[in-house]
Order: C-alpha cells, then sequence, then structure tokens
C-alpha cells in the first residue's frame, strides 16, 4: 500500500443555513479543497451523509455532487455510518489511494439538517440506533446517551459538574475558532441549569443540529510536493471497527469498544501508542460520549474521563488537549460532515494555522469519529513529515 | 494492484417477502455466501443499499448488518449510489482487497421495499433523480424513462414492439430461474395490451418493487485456491462513472455517458472490448434501458439497441445473451441489491450451474449497474483464469 498525504482542506462555518443547499455546502467546501491544494483536477471522490434521504429528500448525491461540482464523469462514491460518514469517506479514500487507483482523491462529508423541522430531525437521527428495539420503542439519542452517562456515574462515581466540565472546554476552544456555530463560552452553572432533555443530560450536554460540509484533498505522499506548496501531512493510521448497534447487546455499556478496537489498529498501523498523540479532535455529540471516548482511546484510565476533563488535562492550555476547535458541541455537529470537520481542525493544527487555540507546534494528531452509540467508529493519525 | 477473485456467491428468491426484516435477507445471502466460498472468517463488508432510510426507517446499516451477520468488530461499509449500490459495493470492495488492507472480504447488496405503500416506495426511489429540478416536479422514473423512450423512437425508430421484446426475451430467460420474482413467460401482445404507465411504456415494460439480497466472498486471486474449493472467477476490470443525475442537462437524453466511460475504463484494464465478452446483465430498469445501455457498452452499434433485441440477437441462444438470469425485469429489482445480484448470474453461468438457462461454457461476462438515468454507472468484467 502507498503511503497517504492530505495537501488540501476546506470548511466554512456551521449554522442554520437556511439561505444554501446541500449543493451549495457541499461545493463550497470542496472547492475550497481544491483550490487550497492547489490542483487542477481531481481523479476521484469521496462523499459522507448520514441521510440525504430522511433530511433533504435526496440520495444518490455521488452523482448529484460530482455533477454541481462539475467534475463528473469523475468516479463519485457516497458512503453511510450514521454519524462517522465523513471518517469513513476519509478511510474509503484513503484506501483509494493507497491501492493505486486514484492519484488525487477529494474526500468530503456534508448534511443538511434544518430543512426539516425538529421532530422530523430527531426521527432522522434515530435511524442510526435499532429501529426495531430502540427507535421503534420510542428511545431517542438523548435517552441513550443518558442511560451511558448515568451508568458511568454509577459505576466511576462520574459527576454531574465533570460531564458540564467537557461542555464547558469546548465552548472555552469553540470561542476561538471562527467557524463555530455556537461559539459563547459558558459555564458549570449554566449548563447545570441549562433546560433538562434526558436526565441527567440537559441542552448544554448536547451537541446541535447543523448545516455543514467540510472537504479534504489526499494523495500519495510520494507526490505530495510535486502536487502542492503546502506542507504534506501524512496520514499514518487509520482504523475502523463496528461494535452491536444496540446497547442493550453490550456487556458494558460505558466501553466503546469500537474506538477502543479502532485505535488500537490505528495506533499500531503508525507505530504509536496513547502517549505519542499530542492532541485528538473527538465525538462528543453529548458530554458523556467525550468522557468514555477519552478512555477507550488510552488516553486516560477506564472511568477517569470525567476527572481528567474536570482537572483540566484535556483543556487547550492541558497536557492532552481535546476538541481544541471547540468539538461537535461548540462547532457544530453536520453529522456527516464531522469526521472530515475534524481532520481540518487537526490539519489546521499541524500547519499552524489554528489562530488564537494554536497549540505549540503539535507533531501528532487523531480523529476519532463514531456512529450512534458507537456501533461503529473510525480512528485516524496524521502526522508532520 | 493485487489481482482480484470471487470465491463464493449467496442469493435467494426475490419477491414480496412480507415475513422477513431486512435483517433477515442480509444475513441469509451473506451466509450462503461464506458457506458456498467455505471460509471460516471474513476481514470486511460492503453493504450496497439505496435508502434504509427511506424504506424501513434504518440508516447505520454498515453496524446493524456485522452484528446481525455476528462479525462486528470487523470494519463495514455501506455504500450508496441509488440502484447502483450493489456495483458499487463490489468495487468498493475489490479496491479494498486489491490495495492490500484486507483479503476476504464480503460484497454484499441488500433492499427492503414492500414495507412501505406504493406512494412511498415512488417517493424514495425519485430521490434517485434531481430532487430540485425533476421530482419537485413530479416527474417519476417512469416519467423519465418514457421521455428517454419517446425520444429514442423518434431519433432512430425504434418501435414500441421492439421495446415489447425486451421485456418477452428477459421473462423467457426469468422462467427458467428458480430465483425470478416474476418467473412467467409473456408475449409481445401481453405487453403492448398492458396498463399504460407513462406513455410509451406499460406495465410490462418495468421492473417490479422488490425484497432482495444478493452477496459474494471476494479475495485475492492469488489466494483464492489455498482459501475455496470453488472455481475463482477472476474480476478483470473495473470501471465507474458519473453524469449529470438531471436528464435535462445532458446533450442527449438517448446516450448512457457514463456507461459508456465505465465500460471504456473495465474494458482497458481487462484488456478486452466489446466483441470479447461472451455475455452480460445488464440494468434493465426498463425496456428501453436495456436498449440503451446495450449501445453504449459497444455490443451494438448506436440506434440499433431494438432491432438487436426483436432480431433475437440478445436471446438465450443469440450471439450476445443479455440478462440470462430474467434481469431487473423478471427477477426483480430490489435496487441496493440488483449489482451483487448480477455478479451471482455471471459467476453461475461461468461455473456452469445455470440449469436450463446455462449457455455453452462462457468464458467472460460483463455486470452494468446503474444509478438513477444514468447519472452513475459501474461495470465489471469477469472470467474464468
Amino acid at each position: 500500500m502507498r503511503d497517504v498525504a492530505i495537501i488540501g482542506i476546506g470548511m466554512r462555518k456551521c449554522g442554520e443555513l437556511w439561505d444554501k443547499s446541500i449543493k451549495d455546502l457541499f461545493v463550497e467546501s470542496a472547492l475550497d479543497a481544491i483550490d487550497d491544494a492547489g490542483v487542477d483536477h481531481i481523479d476521484s471522490m469521496y462523499i459522507g451523509c448520514m441521510t440525504g434521504g430522511l433530511f433533504v429528500g435526496q440520495e444518490h448525491l455521488a452523482s448529484m455532487l460530482s455533477d454541481h461540482l462539475g467534475v463528473n464523469p469523475i468516479p463519485a462514491c457516497r458512503v453511510e455510518s450514521a454519524c462517522c460518514s465523513g471518517g469513513l469517506a476519509l478511510r474509503q479514500g484513503f484506501i483509494d489511494v493507497a491501492s493505486g487507483m486514484n492519484d488525487i482523491v477529494l474526500v468530503s462529508g456534508v448534511e443538511k439538517m434544518t430543512d426539516v423541522g425538529g421532530d422530523e430531525a430527531t426521527y432522522a437521527l434515530a435511524t442510526a440506533s435499532d429501529q426495531d428495539y430502540e427507535a421503534f420503542q420510542g428511545v431517542t439519542f438523548p435517552g441513550l446517551y443518558a442511560m451511558i452517562a448515568r451508568s458511568h456515574m454509577d459505576k466511576y462515581g462520574t459527576t454531574r459538574e465533570q460531564l458540564a466540565s467537557v461542555a464547558v472546554k469546548n465552548h472555552a476552544n469553540g470561542s476561538l475558532n471562527p467557524l463555530a456555530q455556537f461559539p459563547m463560552k459558558i459555564t458549570v452553572e449554566s449548563v447545570l441549569n441549562s433546560v433538562l432533555v434526558a436526565d441527567p443530560l440537559r441542552i448544554l450536554d448536547c451537541s446541535p443540529i447543523t448545516d455543514g460540509a467540510a472537504a479534504a484533498i489526499i494523495c500519495p505522499l510520494d507526490k505530495a510536493k510535486e502536487l502542492s506548496k503546502n506542507l504534506p501531512i501524512k496520514i499514518s493510521g487509520t482504523g475502523h471497527a463496528t461494535d452491536t448497534i444496540a446497547l442493550h447487546d453490550r456487556a458494558d455499556i460505558t466501553y466503546l469498544k469500537s474506538t477502543e478496537i479502532a485505535a488500537k489498529i490505528a495506533y499500531k498501523m503508525a507505530g504509536v501508542g496513547p502517549d505519542d498523540i499530542d492532541f485528538a479532535e473527538v465525538h462528543d455529540c453529548f458530554t458523556i460520549a467525550e468522557i468514555c471516548v477519552i478512555e477507550a482511546l488510552g488516553f486516560v484510565e477506564v472511568g477517569k474521563g470525567g476527572s481528567a476533563s474536570e482537572s483540566g488535562l484535556t483543556a487547550l492550555n492541558g497536557k492532552k488537549p481535546i476538541n481544541t476547535s471547540g468539538g461537535l458541541k461548540s462547532k457544530g455537529h453536520p453529522v456527516g460532515a464531522t469526521g472530515i470537520a475534524q481532520l481540518y481542525e487537526v490539519v489546521e493544527q499541524l500547519r499552524g494555522n489554528a489562530g488564537k487555540r494554536q497549540l505549540d507546534k503539535p507533531k501528532r494528531g487523531l480523529t476519532q469519529n463514531m456512529g450512534g452509540t458507537g456501533g461503529s467508529t473510525v480512528v485516524h493519525i496524521m502526522e508532520v513529515v
């Protein structure tokens, strides 16, 4: 397999973008990535999108979006794995380049979520859970993650304040990110006083409904310098794993097994361990999710995710900064785009372009993107070479 | 890139399978393929499905189906390109094996279409067209293909009887296929007297709404004999191309450019031309589609697709047999599964297992699977080595 590098990225501000269609969102970010890389064509493209069918009545995005980007007849492939559709697009693009099939590949994600009302959006998102045994019974994602949170609190003594500290940190980071949907700073007190959604989770524990897109250009590492003037970022590890779709089928609902397995594969491929990762963008769809994720990634001991956040370990100036972009929580969570938006932040940090939230010369970052309650996870490790 | 071979296939009878869920359909065909190959595990899997969201309220099929097949935590990827989702799953699995990332890969397709009513199914299928400029205006697929048919008749003198001859041939073939949904023989007269759907297309010009699944096991060609006792079938060519999603954006609506381009790429990779193909399974979602497809594949001169069918060239005992399985028309069209169902027939023919519809020792077959009105096409060439 050939080594693969990222040479271009594109992303615009997330939000409730009622004046833009799914085509506009995709094309803007794709053109930005192509311009950033400085390439004059692309050979193939991958699009992560969770459910164009339920959100905008549009499937067949591979044809639709290659058409509107003006690049047909190139091969275009839409992939879906709920909220890790973006990460999966990156992985499949990686395999495409690594195989030798194509050289210059666009990997992207897009979701247009606000064209439907709240009930319809909740229904659409619930199709990422087990329709027969979870969604059909009326359980939605805040409820599922609330069960995980309650169980983590019972088992490890995780506190309500620790959950809140994740949101506070991510909004602090998001306040420094011009692309964030909700860049306001918040406090532990404001989280605790916000409206209850599914006990113990409150509205400020939840990531928002978001329109957005992100894109990147990848190519063989050994052609990166010839194709682009940008610092090539090597994708040194990729891992992908699945778990039961339904929460009730797991031995321990607080442990994200697919994340552990995907991370171990990626670490092995990159020849590194959790301690070698300078910073990470992880899937904080709810505050409890970030806590469970950093445990499964091996960044902290199992059961210590809450205290790690509260102590500042994962803060911008901490030992292991997590979600410097603001994460899904503050930056926004356009579900199919999130995995590529994570890549965008890692590349910005590695290039030294992260502005007010720039870390001190990081060399290696990780992205962890998951679907549902962890029924699927994709992990990538990216580094300066 | 490594050479890739098919070593196992699985498929059951298509139909209105109200006693089976999408999980059942997928698992049955996947287990059949695994049993047929005789492998004791799989390394990764690809699932083609057009719209689990709109048909059964279930996305995140990668997690759902790896779970219910009992193979999690392996990587699982759902791909979608409308009615060529199955062909795309085969292509992405091919790239996965060719790259060296995985050895034993399940490629599959599934669609459970009859849990919704006719209006909802028509809406779901229309999301493969341009929602803003086609579906929103009320044009559905029979209407789009009717425009193609009328244009082909005007431009080339194609007759109503020639369209009917495609359906008659495919039902004759399907009558010899135990897996066909509609195995009854029909006549030109019965097609011409069937109910009008969208002038000039009548109900017997249209493929049906179908529940079904199909699966195959692929692996590196050089490991095929060690992994399975079956005759390895080499995938000698793969081609994938896109076109405008909307019909009105094309210079000539009777010509399937994405099919021409995908086929040319596959021919080049396999080192063959149209004349070297012994038989083919093609996307006859409507009778006019098969006519346009065999022209774009280079099997017949442009404009001669109708007369080729009427003259018997494409019949089971003709010079270039097309859709020996009965095609989408008679065998059924579970949209996401169709591309893999085509592979199933080609492998059955190449193995000499096609029963009453067996061709005389064919050596090389082709599958052509397309999305929408040809907004995307995937072509594969398979041969005995």
